[in-house]
């Protein structure tokens, strides 16, 4: 059975490098491909991800799984092996169930649909995009499809960034935290606005990328095995346990948009940096789910970075980095003006507190969209509608409405935009947790010194790959099922001092 | 037919496709890989190269082959088409000749054997290689008994690098070229020496960088399809028709390392960028051979880049961007010092008169090896008598010695140092056709410009690719065979001059 098992994972390794490879040529893509590059690398790319899933749906794993499903009987149900045959059937029955014809349709509509959202963003032309997303929503729901027995259409495609999830589930928990959100906002923006010139000065992109990356280097994310490189959008990629990357971008007059979104992708590249080696290239490598993946990223981004013992160190060698322009700057006004709250129109540049109203946005209308409930032409104006009355708030056009996100351009409509929330809603659980295992992580962070926290991290969550399932990992964690407290718990206490309400 | 042809093209591109993104991945990891990367890199690169070689030695291809013969046949031989075809057999019945598990142990061997080299070398410790190549050395010639029929056991060797040379070719050509070569070494070298300490002062690397990126690209390099990156060894690589790049390295205290490095590299990298697009990822693709290619190289960095003409250009250039170090230099100082002819130890630092004759030994020295009439344990000191007897000079130690080149490291011996001196020999036999066809193209370099030789190049050797093998590339270039009379002519009528011999 060793042999078998042995036989299994050699299959899924040889899947496993090719994704591997894949991600290299990705990161290559986004950082330093010539454009001349583009027409043979989306071939490359369309090759690689074919036959990995060759490799994925090959036959010969669905029968070693059956061949291994005594043995996996006979082991400790929490065993690396044991949880490992799970993972891997759990994956496989996904995969096979998909047609291969319809991945590759899948894919082609992506790349294809985010080419002429590329072009069609900066023009404000919606319509453009229109049949692509027509294209990507049949797709998306023959997705669906494939995965018969849903309570709702979207829950198939949940369940690929955040198993466990359904559009019941995160509807409940999404409108129990709109429910305190929604006046929580209300109070803050009613109070005097934050002034944040101080971030808005000129400030050389050499000194930013360096400072960021003492910060990081602090948290634990380990160069040896990573590296930072620019691009247009930030994100992170493994390669392999040893190679973990990360990438930004810099505004030489907006100190926060390198600085923070060098946290946040720290945080998920530490997450994949820690996850046990012995899991390389299988079924348990990798984060659990979008949403916890995300939690790891604002966990550092915002819990951390954006706290007042974080900058109690940090924000002298900030002043030191930037003497002119911030030398007579407070460390108060300094910390007020990261954490200005107020209503937007850009996701990605939204604070803490109104962050999660862009994202509930997001997933409603996808849903619309799914049930056939609202129609692809008339997705703008529903946009439109939903920030004027969540945000108050109207675009003036599509630029900065339903063409910001790249999301549903790249090919895929449903699932993708609740792990952002989840993923704030676990922050604050988790950060809670390891408070209350350390309390001393809190005068660490003063000291600009993050090993407790970061070994906690690494102890209960990181290490763990995809062993357990997201709603197995806060039970272990926490000991009872994901709840919005300790967030909301943080919001306030944070937010209340900050504006003083 | 057109059908089968068409599937015979797409199953090839796959193959291609795979190494495309093997290329990218070796790219990544010589430039920017961070040393934890390693070790799930050479796996990655092992799984992608084990599947290449699956699906290039895919018995469907074979039958697919086989069916094409009568169509081949009837098409105009000269045609795209029936020369895809002939490429195409040629390469499967190559490829289908090795067995994988060969092929695995070829590449394993060479990786650990790079390992231990690398280690090895700055420790002067021939000893701690010596297992591994010997292991090479069965290895290679395993690989040669492949191919059962051959003259000499390096032909098959040598055919995978320069298809259509033999040992006996390579002699015969060596054997006339070093009759001539070594008189003139002798002759030179007895000269006073050049004085180049003009080119050890302190040369700022962005400076170098940018003035030799301007001279590529008046060459006609192309960066939208390229781009330029820092590394240990410098290599150019293709991923594709619109993505060829080159790395070099500098030196701050030696102008000609990274200068001559990138316009050496540039060389390799038009050939590719040259190629028909409509060949991309199909056997007509890539330069025809090892020799063709370091025409190229030499053609570019030499030919061009080291002599009069060019220099009456750049100089003014050059100096105007070191004008501490360089402007009270004069134009024939300078001109002197690029092209000061010494004995020396090292093969990537020689001039081009005594070059080949470090070509010569390694390539004698490759055929005792494969012929058992030297081991490897003696080879060092074959090593050193051959540098005293053909040099006049002997390494201190073996770092120096036979540890300073990587390719019997990497993991073959044999075929792997004659394209260096068959590319001397065509860059002079090809440069004189241009010239004769163009005389024009020497007052273009005074002037800094090169679109006639770089049209020349393009329009009767890039563009071709490997549709004609080198021999019938030469003979269509030059009505000929391959002969060493313009090459000399360049040496002689260059380094006289230059020596006033």
């Amino acid at each position: 059975m060793e042999k078998k098992l042995a036989e299994l994972k050699q299959r899924l390794l040889e899947a496993s490098d090719l994704n591997a490879a894949a991600a290299v040529l990705g990161w290559d893509q986004a950082v330093y491909m010539p454009p001349g590059g583009a027409a043979s690398r989306g071939r490359h790319l369309a090759t690689l991800s074919k036959l990995s899933q060759e490799k994925a749906t090959d036959p010969a794993i669905g029968k070693l799984l059956d061949e291994l499903e005594p043995y996996a009987a006979s082991l400790d149900p929490d065993s690396d092996d044991a949880r490992f045959i799970t993972v891997s059937r759990r994956n496989y029955e996904k995969a096979v169930k998909v047609p291969p014809a319809l991945v590759g349709e899948l894919s082609q509509n992506g790349a294809v649909s985010y080419g002429v959202w590329a072009e069609a963003r900066p023009k404000n032309d919606f319509a453009a995009t229109q049949p692509y997303l027509e294209k990507t929503l049949d797709l998306s729901r023959r997705l669906a499809n494939c995965f018969p027995g849903y309570d709702h259409i979207a829950d198939p495609l949940i369940d690929f960034q955040d198993y466990g999830m359904k559009a019941s589930s995160i509807r409940a928990l999404f409108a129990e935290l709109r429910e305190q959100l929604v006046p929580l906002v209300h109070t803050v923006t009613s109070q005097e606005s934050i002034d944040d010139a101080c971030l808005h000065e000129h400030f050389p992109e050499n000194d930013q990328k360096a400072f960021g990356e003492k910060v990081i280097r602090a948290y634990g994310y380990d160069f040896h095995r990573g590296r930072q490189d620019k691009t247009h959008h930030p994100f992170a990629t493994k390669f392999g346990w040893g190679d973990v990357r990360i990438t930004t971008r810099f505004k030489e007059n907006d100190l926060g948009e390198g600085l923070f979104s060098t946290l946040h992708e720290s945080g998920h590249a530490m997450y994949e940096q820690g996850i046990n080696p012995d899991y390389e290239g299988g079924s348990l490598d990798g984060g659990v789910s979008a949403g916890v993946h995300e939690s790891q990223s604002r966990l550092w981004e915002n819990l951390v970075g954006r706290s007042l013992p974080f900058w109690e160190h940090y924000y002298p060698q900030l002043q030191a980095t930037f003497p002119a322009q911030l030398g007579r700057v407070s460390l108060e006004k300094f910390y007020r003006a990261i954490n200005k709250v107020q209503r937007s129109l850009i996701r990605t540049d939204a604070d803490e507190v109104t962050y999660n109203l862009h994202v509930m946005i997001r997933f409603d209308l996808e849903m619309q969209l799914l049930e056939g409930s609202l129609a692809v032409k008339d997705l703008p104006e529903a946009w439109h509608a939903r920030y004027e009355s969540d945000l108050g708030l109207r675009a003036p056009g599509d630029e900065n409405g339903v063409l910001q996100d790249v999301h549903w351009y790249s090919g895929l409509i449903g699932g993708v935009f609740q792990g952002y929330t989840l993923g704030n809603i676990m922050s604050g659980l988790f950060f809670s947790q390891a408070l209350q295992a350390h309390p001393n992580i809190t005068e660490e962070m003063r000291q600009g010194q993050f090993g407790t926290l970061h070994g906690w991290l690494k102890e209960n969550i990181y290490r763990h790959g995809s062993k357990y399932t997201a709603d197995e990992l806060i039970q272990r964690v926490t000991g009872g099922p994901l709840t919005i407290a300790p967030y909301m718990h943080y919001l306030r206490t944070k937010f209340g001092a900050l504006y003083g309400v």
